[in-house]
């Protein structure tokens, strides 16, 4: 995945990030907007939350409507949640106003924010916003740059990942950007992702890959377990790389969905490793499971546990904590079976400890990400998951 | 709840807690035995993690064999969990070891141990420290207070509830103590409960009346989402009061149950009101659910948001977090029908945030118990949990 790449190298998209005020900082980003020349082909996928933001209900139903997509706009700082039908009103209208700012209509525009729940949008100040992100808009590294920035919200960090993707005598370019820190669980978090790319894919084709890259990607991070109601995730495919749109039975599809993958999966990684008052990216590897399901399970009930993830941050290999945790999932676990390593190191084989070098263990903990690897000895499924440490810091951010 | 009961006020039980050495802080109790002069009948729950202690293994099985039981003793210091085989045996040892002190069999006695995951229990100081308390049981407050200190681990207080229980001609008294303070969620903690009664209760209706107790008390209470592998709870009834043994049938049933729900919501509380690091106790009220099952869960998602549990800590009445928590759940919400209280004051009524007295909220939050409702408007279920604040003292407890 090069770094290099930002969310206007697919070709004939454009992008903007400006201050508009919703976030107080002077001169801090917080209204993005990405365009494409043309219609795009879209996918998405949101949050499961049974109580959700507004700019979620009115997306989703525009993905599942099966148009074609010309703009995402996304504001930071308010996440127009539990505003009512007048909140429903102001998304309308944020879409209402890009479509007029471009000539597009406004069922090709979707709409996300991002931020505090339960105010209303500033919409004089939104609507300032969108002007100047129209007329701000443009390609390379300035653009690409204010995008990724102004969706943020307690990120530390701007996270963007690309590939270029060569599929038969078409090469293109898949990007994106993602912002999100707190409330990340499963099924999507407070994250927002939007990937672009100039690569022809046929519409059900898209919406296959992506369902599958997100479910590997996306919903298998977590930083506190706790679900957001604004979680997003949209994938443009414009098609100006030509060629014919790429179908599942193309012996081609997987070359696209492999990179749709790899971009999906740093995009999360990078989310983990900057969850609120993270210092260390925890990556928990499930191997020997009966099942799919009970290797992710137990995976997120590892990446999930307050105790582990405390530990971590206290450098402790406590692999009594992940075999404790591993038990509690609703899968298959047999303890007198189960293997457990932190960093390549094995500490716990078929229902006892195993003697481990205390130096080696206490290097496995200490450097930026710490591996986890927990075999169940039942079977040959495998998940892999993402956490991050917890600290402090998580809690004196989360006071207010 | 009367707080001058101790384990020991029903008649015919003696108790004591000894420090053996598990823990090594010199005079810091670490073993207890609470013995029945007569056989008493008994019933236990257990941890559903599928890796337990090897005292859970062995105590869960002389449960199930139904015959009475003399005497309970357990350990603090060492869980004696993942311990292979071995841990097994040693268990059965501390078995034995009290069967002989007391002249009782081997089947008659109940062990438990909890602490430290993975090591193996220092035999010796065990075998020296069941010799101690055998000599040093006794009745009356010393023994009471010491039985209860000595099963305590990471807890700051001594957790003990119980009552006087009159039915028909019997007056008896329901006695229990508890442990538990993290690693703390539903289907038990790592918390160990005694509870001791000399009415005499038929064996079937004690068990009967055990587990709804627990369902609605310790399984309620959530510290941290971590199921814990040693959690215990052992109610021995030994009769020693007069009178038939009570059965489910009897009119007085609800009398009996009634107090032992009282005595196990009292001691569920104090586990939650001590949960580690924690400042306030939080006790969540889930009503209007369509189902008792919804109101639970959407009850514990609320009481197990690391997000709610800091704004708590922070005095923030964050009722964003509050409905997007209840929207998680597995159970029928809808955000447009969904009430907020903090403190008995509204905060969220039907898709939208109240306006509220912003003094009286800061009060609200800010007393040691704070009190969230909501209300599903979706039908008659309800259901209460107890939870407790995040700190950064909690990640400071939990490094190693």
């Amino acid at each position: 995945v090069a770094e290099a790449i930002g969310i206007t190298t697919p070709k004939g998209f454009r992008a903007a990030g400006v201050h508009c005020g919703v976030k107080p900082e002077a001169g801090r980003l917080d209204l993005a907007l990405v365009v494409s020349d043309v219609p795009a082909a879209a996918a998405g996928t949101f949050t499961t939350n049974k109580v959700c933001g507004a700019p979620v209900k009115l997306s989703r139903q525009r993905i599942e409507a099966g148009g074609r997509v010309r703009a995402m706009v996304v504001n930071s700082g308010c996440a127009n949640t539990c505003t009512g039908p007048e909140g429903l009103e102001d998304a309308r209208k944020m879409g209402r106003l890009v479509a007029a700012g471009l000539g597009v209509t406004e069922d090709e525009v979707l709409v996300g924010s991002t931020g505090r729940i339960g105010r209303r949008l500033p919409m004089e100040k939104i609507e300032a916003g969108i002007v100047a992100a129209v007329k701000a808009l443009g390609r390379g590294p300035a653009a690409d740059d204010a995008a990724a920035r102004a969706i943020l919200t307690t990120d530390l960090v701007s996270k963007v990942a690309g590939e270029t993707v060569v599929i038969g005598d078409q090469t293109g370019t898949l990007a994106g950007i993602c912002k999100g820190s707190g409330m990340i669980e499963p099924n999507m978090a407070t994250m927002i992702a939007i990937l672009t790319t100039d690569l022809a894919v046929e519409q059900e084709t898209l919406r296959y890959a992506l369902s599958n890259a997100v479910e590997r990607s996306f919903n298998m991070t977590t930083v506190d377990g706790h679900m957001s109601t604004s979680d997003t995730v949209v994938l443009l495919a414009n098609g100006v790389a030509g060629g014919t749109p790429l179908t599942r039975r193309d012996t081609e599809y997987s070359v696209f969905a492999g990179a749709l993958d790899r971009v999906c999966t740093t995009l999360a990684k990078k989310i983990a490793r900057d969850g609120e008052g993270a210092t260390k990216l925890i990556e928990v590897e499930v191997s020997g499971a009966a099942k799919a399901r009970d290797a992710k399970r137990v995976a997120k009930a590892i990446a999930n546990s307050p105790l582990i993830k405390a530990a971590t941050y206290g450098g402790d290999a406590n692999w009594g904590r992940v075999v404790g945790a591993a038990g509690t999932a609703t899968a298959a676990v047999d303890e007198y079976k189960l293997r457990c390593w932190f960093g390549g190191i094995l500490v716990f084989d078929s229902g006892r400890p195993v003697p481990a070098d205390a130096e080696a263990l206490k290097k496995a903990l200490a450097g930026p990400e710490v591996a986890i690897h927990v075999d169940l000895g039942l079977g040959t499924a495998r998940a892999v998951c993402w956490g991050c440490d917890l600290t402090e810091e998580y809690v004196r951010i989360n006071l207010h």
